[in-house]
């Protein structure tokens, strides 16, 4: 015979994934518990075997499993002491659901099962507490009707509400024993007149048919549902965990609280929770009575508190992590009704791992697993001051594209933004845009933050400001932007250009006025973590950065060289962009050298200052990669002065842009192919990349320069490119001076099919994961925002794959082509500089897919750190 | 020491690919025709490796070149008994190139060789004719000159008209042997005039710089472009035939032809071919003089006719195929300077076949490999219609060089033609030349016909278009061209630039304007050949067809059933537009599927339509799949009106639009993505499909519907349609009456990657091998004209990867999926139903692959029959 019920204190290995799989999550932690010493009341768990079988036989309980339940049952009653459905002295029971992994609220919970019209008076006099009896009764009546007799809840509520109403009072604790055995006859005649039949009386029948109730919500719509859209096993099956239930209401000495076993906010070492005396456990949650901090019940309960005090520690030691635990004290008794690792934010994960660390709890190795890296987000910028933001009120809120606080003048053009900095370098400013394109990169650089009314967390400003670091709220809907007015409206408030606003990037609100801002630490416990995890780690983690500013913020979070420079970034700046506008309108190539020839100086200057910051680490420099049209002028004002600038006619200028549109430009003339129709355009950059290494090595610099070839397809394009380049280092005399790469992004899914014949001619390989979830799914991502949130929801992808790595799919081309390259080189360098560098879960998939290196913006260089750490962690402990 | 020179005699194997290579087409050919008995003179090849160790030298010998010439030139010598530069009994020597395929015109030639003041004495004592000799010498000065010494030709030309003119004369037989002595030193002159040097009198020294010459034609702008068009390697290298020259200008009984062994535009056999007497090879080409027909050398030199007869046989016999063959009569003695397999028309390549296997020359299998698939596009294009034909008057008839019929606008140069083409890839042209020379390559592929004023059935327009498979009138002498004014006139009518003509190139009649066209035939030959084809092909051919009336036309073409209705193509008519956009235009569910519901009768008759033509055939029914905003007006007017119409505000639908702009619509919100959000979409269809298909079965028909879900890149993505069209099924009574299938397109390389999961839920997968290769490449296709054409040049990619499959890229994502998908469901069905469908080349390596059917438009339906045939061959063969 199978054993479908076991005891909380017979189980074996609770915490094992068998055991979990069995008695269900719940079942797995009251049986831990209860092994553990921890005062926990007496049960027991059906197997999700048992519900599986239930299934399996068209809704009927498997041979042996009543015959269990019965002597689970009578073990159960000896322990306490109590008899279910006794009158004298009866025993209640919480009858509760329980899978492998928590779908909190999805399935269904009984309390207070045994209560009848015997036991109500048994209770009532064994207690001393008729009022808490008849209450007790009360609400099983409505739980039992509405869970397992399908008894509309709302009409239960509807009779308790005309007797409070009849009595003139507002809360149910105001209504009297007497009040509450009245609606019991009330009850029972609804739940009568509802299903046709009385309510159970018998104690034994309550029982049989709840466990029924359990296993039936396995399979409600909102429980399929959930384990679809979490992609959670559906042949998993529930568990159910019958417990003595243990009373918080019986009086002056008993009660019920939560309670965290340290600060959760701070992370200091502190009695942190709170309880209610005279209240059971729902009565906490539900905010009606204001509970009593956890200290004071040192001078209420002191011998309870005494063994709280004890309880913090057994839990620590045994859980090794800040726990969140709920309790109930029945006259005087401390029970644990359940313990969960605690949420924290980001200061106390920090904090309480490091601590834990030196209290000789946690290894070294097992404090860098206790903090999410996600986490660190917050850590790392400015933010508003919690406490002015509480009073505040938020005047809209957006998507938090970019963390960070931000508090400024709101200006409404980059132009503007400029000039206003310009003439005071101090002036503080939030960027307000309907959307913001690669015009905006100077207003961008200059403002404290930026807001838009359009786009998602990937749109142009969402991407551009998290590169810089620089607080974004996108996509607030609800503002309507007028650029030639220069303001903005929301909820009858216009805020005109030069007001106030301050903006929280992390949370996506946007307030009036100016709220104070706090700073960031970076040191203390979180250079400590940081430093440990360093140890850890086997991923270098590189910078995405185009400025010698970026490139030093990236440095100080300990970036490792720079994984991604994008020349195009500095071209937008005054002469540059005129030059590089007369670059595009040339017909010629002489007339197109002479304008490269402008540029030259600046790409140099450029290059020199990233060798600088970076001496001796690598900076990876990115050939010319977007679009020529996205360097011309898009307004008649801007094609009529730029026309006059360059004395070409506007017509000439307008039928250039108009030959450049294209109808897919993420799919069009960019990238090396670029390079490949204009061989002088990256003839350029390579004289500039290596006259600068020569420059700076005559300064005693050590430049390391990768040179790397966007958008390459097919390995004769990059022959092609590298070709070039080698013509230049030839020319320049770097050639055996300075030691430099050549190597491409891997965006294209025809690279990752072909990758065995590109890397026998690239150094280096850098995953472009944008680009190649881009066209590898066949998501535009400015165009997708509107079709994965659907996606999404529906559980076709996790995530969205522009936000974590499609493993899968991308991922699948990544290893792919990591396979096929290593074949032919087993030394070639493979990195990764999308967005998805900096996210956790991507960066633990680099990591097991054996990249060498992740790059990402500043910002997220300490998140890559703690996130390769991990990976290598739990690929050593697997 | 290599051996880069082989005499004639001396290879073995010559028909082999490696000889083919190594010695060039042409000199592979003189050995393998000497090593078969035909009367070939003596000579030798030069290899392609020596012409490749040539440009790796910078134009350098290598080492043993000159010595080894000098060796075979000697056994040359001694072969015919004469002499090179000896002054009593000189040799005369042909210096030819050739590479592994032939590019006719496309590279040098030098004849005559050895020619100077003192053997032109000895030729003519020898000869006992001093025109001749002095012919032959002011022949090779002028070839000499042009070729190898880079003067004008013309510059010659003018001095010889000068002469005719002097004396009164028409033609250059005109002029005596005192004549053309005179000539001589003028020419000298003229040539020191031009490059400084004298003439070089040595012929030794003659004989390394024409070799040189020959080795440098390789590079040539033309030989370049013509290679990039017809996708040959450019690594390849000529070879240099250097021959014994026999003289056709010897008197009455020489003379010089060209013929074929068979009638290469209609097939016929008979005797084709034109010759001259007292001529060289090249006054036939040039069409200066008239040649004769074949025939009518019976009546002038009947030994040789009769000598010429047993060689058509021996040719065919020993080549088993078509011979093109060109000879001279030295004084009645018939020698054949080269043969090779003649180009020939579509309609001539299939009854040649035919009949070549009915007299016993071929199997069945060779025959079927005889005719190139992409040739048969010809024969399934249509004819001038012989009705309108017949109340026309043509306004010239001229040599009727290559059949088929040819309807466009009169255009006079090719860089007009090119231009035109350029602006409107649909523009029909007709390039009307005085006579065209290699330079016009690149006008008569974008021209539909050719009309020439000179040049007869082998000349240099007609021997072009028959290998483009394009109409051609050659030699309508009537027709007065003047190239300058772009226009032509005959018989008092003026045809100018832009005026319609028509012309058929198989009777070479030409007539004013726009005759109409009608379907070819497809019975006899035609039909026999594919029937055997299809005994040999193991591919399934299917077609592309949205209507009735095309699945008809492809039943006709022999489809076995369709592998592609697209269904959006049949909301666009009428009602169903204004129904589409009243669904596109619902804000809410119910106004959608009241929209649909109108909708659904349309798609129920369209689908029953298609099962009665196919009955008993698979129909697969893709799902809606182009983004919403194609079916939405995009002018102000229609807008307005379409408002008006719906009764919204114009401004509504104006936002809508907007809502629905893509940045990257290729990526964007389409495919199956339009069903995930939008479900009642499919729903809607795949009721239409399976009323239509239980309506037509009550009728007899025997549908068999596919049902195919667009854009699947995610399983869930295809679980989530294919429960919606289940559902229909139930919902109709389908389930359980109609044999249907449920599967998906193939169009993202995430569905590749993840095959393994789509194969366990889809019955069948069909390739869209168009947007497969933009996704996989990062190409699209309306914009990647743009710079694809470069990559092209550049030999990036060998040929436009939307016209072939690019086989490594696309072929590599392809056989990935092919090999996941059999994994988990070895008996799914594989298709593709890109445009590569009806591509030769993708179809065979759809074969190799292991495809199981093909799909492609009705007309290109027996070209995939014809190219799975011979792809089934060829591997058999392996």
């Amino acid at each position: 015979m199978k054993q479908y019920v076991y005891l909380f204190d017979e189980v074996k290995n609770a915490n094992s994934q068998e055991m979990i799989f069995k008695l269900g999550n719940k079942g797995a932690q009251l049986a831990e518990m209860t092994t553990s010493g921890l005062p926990v009341p007496p049960g027991f768990t059906i197997t999700t075997e048992g519900c599986n079988e239930f299934y399996a036989l068209g809704k009927k309980w498997p041979d042996g499993l009543e015959k269990q339940v019965k002597e689970k049952l009578e073990a159960l009653e000896k322990k306490i002491g109590k008899t279910l459905g006794n009158a004298e002295n009866p025993l209640l029971l919480s009858v509760r659901s329980g899978s492998y992994v928590s779908m909190p609220g999805m399935m269904d919970t009984i309390l207070n099962l045994g209560m009848n019209d015997k036991t109500v008076e048994g209770l009532a006099k064994k207690t001393n507490n008729k009022r808490m009896a008849f209450d007790s009764y009360r609400r099983f009546l409505t739980m039992f009707g509405d869970v397992v007799l399908g008894v509309k809840h709302s009409d239960f509520e509807k009779i308790l509400d005309a007797a409070k109403e009849k009595k003139g009072v507002k809360f149910d604790t105001d209504l009297s024993a007497e009040d509450l055995e009245a609606l019991i006859p009330q009850y029972k005649e609804l739940i009568k007149k509802s299903i046709g039949k009385d309510f159970p009386q018998d104690a034994w029948e309550q029982l049989k048919l709840a466990i029924n109730a359990v296993f039936d919500s396995w399979n409600t719509p909102r429980a399929v549902s959930y384990r679809r859209i979490n992609h959670l096993r559906s042949d998993a099956g529930t568990g159910v965990n019958v417990q003595a239930m243990v009373f918080g209401n019986m009086g002056e000495t008993s009660g019920t609280g939560v309670s965290f076993t340290r600060n959760p906010g701070t992370g200091e070492k502190e009695h942190y929770g709170e309880f209610l005396i005279n209240a059971q456990g729902e009565d906490v949650v539900a905010g009606i009575r204001t509970p009593k901090p956890i200290d004071e019940m040192k001078s209420i309960l002191p011998d309870v508190y005494k063994e709280l005090l004890k309880i913090y520690e057994t839990l620590e030691k045994h859980y090794k992590d800040l726990q969140d635990f709920e309790f109930t004290i029945e006259e005087k008794k401390l029970y644990l009704l359940q313990t969960r690792s605690g949420k924290r934010t980001a200061q106390a994960a920090v904090k309480i791992a490091v601590d834990m660390q030196s209290e000789g709890v946690l290894s070294k190795e097992e404090a860098v697993m206790r903090v999410k890296p996600e986490q660190l987000d917050k850590l790392l910028h400015k933010q508003l001051d919690p406490i002015a933001v509480k009073e505040k009120e938020a005047i809209t809120k957006g998507i938090n594209a970019s963390p960070g606080a931000a508090v400024g003048k709101a200006v409404f053009d980059s132009e503007t933004a400029h000039k206003m900095f310009e003439e005071n370098p101090k002036e503080k400013i939030v960027l307000v845009r309907l959307e913001t394109s690669p015009d905006d990169i100077e207003g961008m650089n200059v403002a404290q933050g930026i807001l838009t009314a359009r786009g998602g967390a990937t749109s142009h400003a969402a991407v551009v400001a998290r590169g810089m670091g620089k607080p974004c709220v996108a996509g607030a809907s609800d503002i309507s932007v007028d650029e030639e007015k220069r303001e903005f409206s929301v909820g009858g408030l216009t805020i005109k250009e030069g007001d106030w606003i301050s903006l929280d990037g992390g949370t996506g609100e946007v307030f009036e006025g100016q709220v104070p801002l706090v700073e960031p630490s970076l040191k203390g416990d979180f250079a400590v973590l940081m430093e440990w995890a360093d140890t850890f780690r086997k991923l270098e983690v590189k910078t995405n950065a185009d400025t010698p500013k970026d490139a030093e913020t990236a440095k100080k979070f300990g970036a490792q060289g720079i994984g991604l420079c994008r020349t195009e970034h500095m071209f937008f700046e005054g002469a540059r962009i005129k030059a590089m506008r007369e670059m595009i309108l040339s017909e010629k190539l002489e007339e197109r050298e002479k304008a490269l020839a402008k540029l030259l100086p600046f790409q140099k200057e450029d290059f020199k200052g990233l060798f600088k910051v970076m001496t001796g680490l690598p900076v990876v420099i990115r050939l010319l990669d977007p679009p020529l049209h996205e360097f011309l002028p898009k307004e008649d004002d801007e094609i009529e002065e730029l026309a006059g600038e360059m004395n070409i006619p506007a017509e000439k200028i307008k039928s250039i842009i108009s030959s450049l549109h294209e109808f897919n430009p993420m799919l069009g003339f960019r990238g090396c192919r670029l390079g490949v129709t204009y061989p002088e355009i990256n003839a350029m950059q390579a004289k500039a990349i290596f006259q600068a290494a020569l420059e700076a090595q005559a300064e005693g610099i050590k430049p390391v320069p990768y040179i790397e070839v966007p958008l390459v397809g097919n390995v004769r394009e990059f022959k092609m490119i590298k070709e070039i380049i080698e013509k230049e280092a030839e020319a320049s005399g770097a050639k055996g001076k300075v030691k430099y790469k050549i190597g491409t992004m891997i965006e294209v899914p025809r690279a990752c099919i072909t990758a065995d014949e590109i890397a026998k001619e690239a150094e280096f390989l850098s995953f472009g994961t944008n680009d190649l979830t881009q066209m590898g799914c066949g998501f535009s991502r400015d165009d997708a925002g509107k079709f994965l949130k659907h996606y999404v929801a529906k559980g076709i992808y996790e995530r969205d794959p522009f936000q974590a790595i499609d493993q899968e799919g991308v991922g699948g081309l990544m290893k792919l082509c990591i396979e096929k390259a290593r074949k032919v080189n087993p030394k070639i360098e493979i990195g990764i500089c999308g967005e998805h560098g900096g996210e956790a879960s991507s960066v633990e998939f680099c990591h097991k897919i054996g990249l060498n290196d992740v790059s990402c913006s500043p910002y997220r260089v300490p998140i890559a750190r703690l996130a390769a750490a991990q990976a290598a962690i739990k690929e050593k402990n697997k």
